[in-house]
């Protein structure tokens, strides 16, 4: 499979697309006709009140979010709740390099997501009020920037396994997944033909996210078995690195610069800590032990800066990557955070 | 500078150079007049009962072992012991790719490391019993294989920061170091001219050892600070990426693989816990909090399965590389438990 046939409804599932215009970029640059790729659940109530939004994580599209976190009896459950899940800009579904521009498209951050979220809610389905916004990772990104953005529409926010600022170890990381395509040269800078022209480089990407978003017990217990493999080698293969290959490397690349640039005290006022201060959602700050990417340390730090907030440390073996699901223990606890939280 | 400058005396201090002859790896491979590089410190006493041997870790050479680890009034006191540092094959002082063979040098194990240092010990200075073996890292894997192969030889080992056997993390963290030489196409499959040819292999090389040989605690603490740089990129660039710049990169590759297959139990009859289990020496086990590569759990594991040990974890905020000295809280831990286990 090619990245043309990757980003489709056949592979992720139906949505709709939302046109917000000619897009201004807080980096300077513009998208024109700026199209939103997103999906709904449930009825929005007459109040509408009952919105729950759904930021997307790196690589990720609507369609693990719904499958991981959506359903009936769940927390985001579509009988009490109108589920918004918004694909992020780059992620080859929202406007993306894969959809228009490729190596011409401009840099995204994360304000940008949370800006044009905002204008399909309002101009949409005039929506003032998120019960709850909710994500993982760079999901998590995109929630604290909601919070601290619209802090009287946001009533709920719970980043998981995510930070409000990127850290440096952290930037580290993303700077090698950059390296990881930037260094492959059938990346041409960004003007490969097709995608798959940059297998190595995904390869690379691949097995560096192999790295970081698993545990080291995730490999001591074999617990690639549980998914369905039989040796950790066909599991990198055929599970980490075959995930990556149909994607596009510069939509890809657009993501990953716009994780390592993740700051919600970029162009505002004051340090972090103010920033912070500011928000007036309700937060449950859920992180991940052992998460290699984004610790538990690191979300304590931000978590002590936001007024009446929680921090929760999600137990597994499976570290960052057990938001994909891959532990039902783990799941639980997430939705029943969720539950708790959205009563509050 | 270049490798050829580098793998030098004027850069590592003196050493002697000793010829074990056409020396067969257990891979099946021969390195014809295998040179172990080494020096000592101290005397060696009538009894020749007051002998340290410190192998080294990937990338490293005796002078580092000897300026962190070797003093008056340390644990490695040379006014009581007589310290032996043995470079390891492929770290370009001893045989290495560097020195003879290049691309076509063969594969060698931990185990013909040991194998060789024991030829070394016993012709050249008649030694049958060792006081004590020390060493961090890939250090660390040499010292477990001593206290296997020579139980009745090996009175103490402290292995720091290093597993008997890799684990899956582990391994897939040194296949990332290893793709990251190979994938250059300057690499050329080793048949490069000159190893600074190699210079963006060595770069991603030294990037994904920041990533996982400090710890994202060092990098928030700004840590580098006390190294003397004045920002996280300076850091990197001067300190991570120079250190690795004038290095032979098939000889990296050599050491990478090597501790990519290391394995106490390869070849031995029984499993991991059967091979553990004959250690007559008295081990101190002594990991690092925090560290990404060597996790402590995984260090646990291992102790509890050799008799009568210990394991010790190790307090910094700086992961692996603390065993480099940056932390002197951290060599004050591991020189008060080396004077312990030196008294038992």
């Amino acid at each position: 499979m090619d990245a043309k046939a990757y980003y489709t409804e056949d592979n992720h599932g139906a949505y709709q697309h939302y046109d917000i215009g000619d897009y201004v970029l807080d980096g300077g640059g513009t998208i024109n006709n700026c199209q939103l790729a997103y999906t709904t659940f449930g009825e929005l109530n007459a109040a509408k009140d009952n919105v729950i939004l759904v930021p997307t994580w790196f690589s990720g599209s609507h369609q693990i979010m719904a499958q991981v976190y959506v359903g009936k009896g769940r927390a985001l459950d579509p009988e009490k709740y109108f589920i918004v899940i918004i694909n992020q800009l780059g992620n080859g579904l929202s406007s993306s390099p894969h959809t228009q521009l490729a190596n011409n498209f401009p840099s995204v951050q994360i304000s940008d997501d949370v800006r044009a979220q905002h204008q399909l809610l309002t101009e949409k389905f005039a929506i003032s009020s998120l019960a709850l916004v909710v994500g993982g990772s760079m999901g998590a990104q995109q929630s604290y920037e909601w919070a601290v953005r619209y802090p009287d529409m946001v009533k709920r926010a719970a980043p998981i396994a995510g930070t409000a600022k990127v850290t440096p170890h952290n930037s580290i990381f993303t700077q090698a997944i950059i390296d990881s395509i930037t260094s492959d040269p059938a990346w041409q800078d960004g003007r490969y033909a097709i995608s798959t022209d940059v297998q190595l480089g995904l390869q690379r990407l691949a097995k560096l996210f192999t790295l970081m978003g698993w545990s080291a017990e995730f490999f001591n217990k074999e617990r690639w078995r549980a998914l369905g493999f039989s040796s950790m080698d066909e599991f990198i293969t055929d599970f980490m690195i075959a995930y990556f290959a149909p994607m596009d490397a510069n939509s890809l690349l657009c993501m990953a610069k716009k994780w390592q640039q993740s700051d919600v005290s970029h162009g505002r006022d004051g340090d972090l800590a103010t920033v912070l201060s500011g928000i007036k959602a309700k937060v449950f700050v859920l992180s991940i032990e052992g998460d290699l990417m984004f610790p538990p340390a690191d979300s304590e730090i931000e978590q002590q800066m936001i007024p009446g907030s929680e921090h929760h440390v999600l137990q597994t073996t499976d570290g960052h990557f057990a938001i994909f699901g891959t532990d039902a223990a783990f799941i639980e606890q997430v939705d029943g955070h969720l539950k708790t939280l959205l009563v509050m």
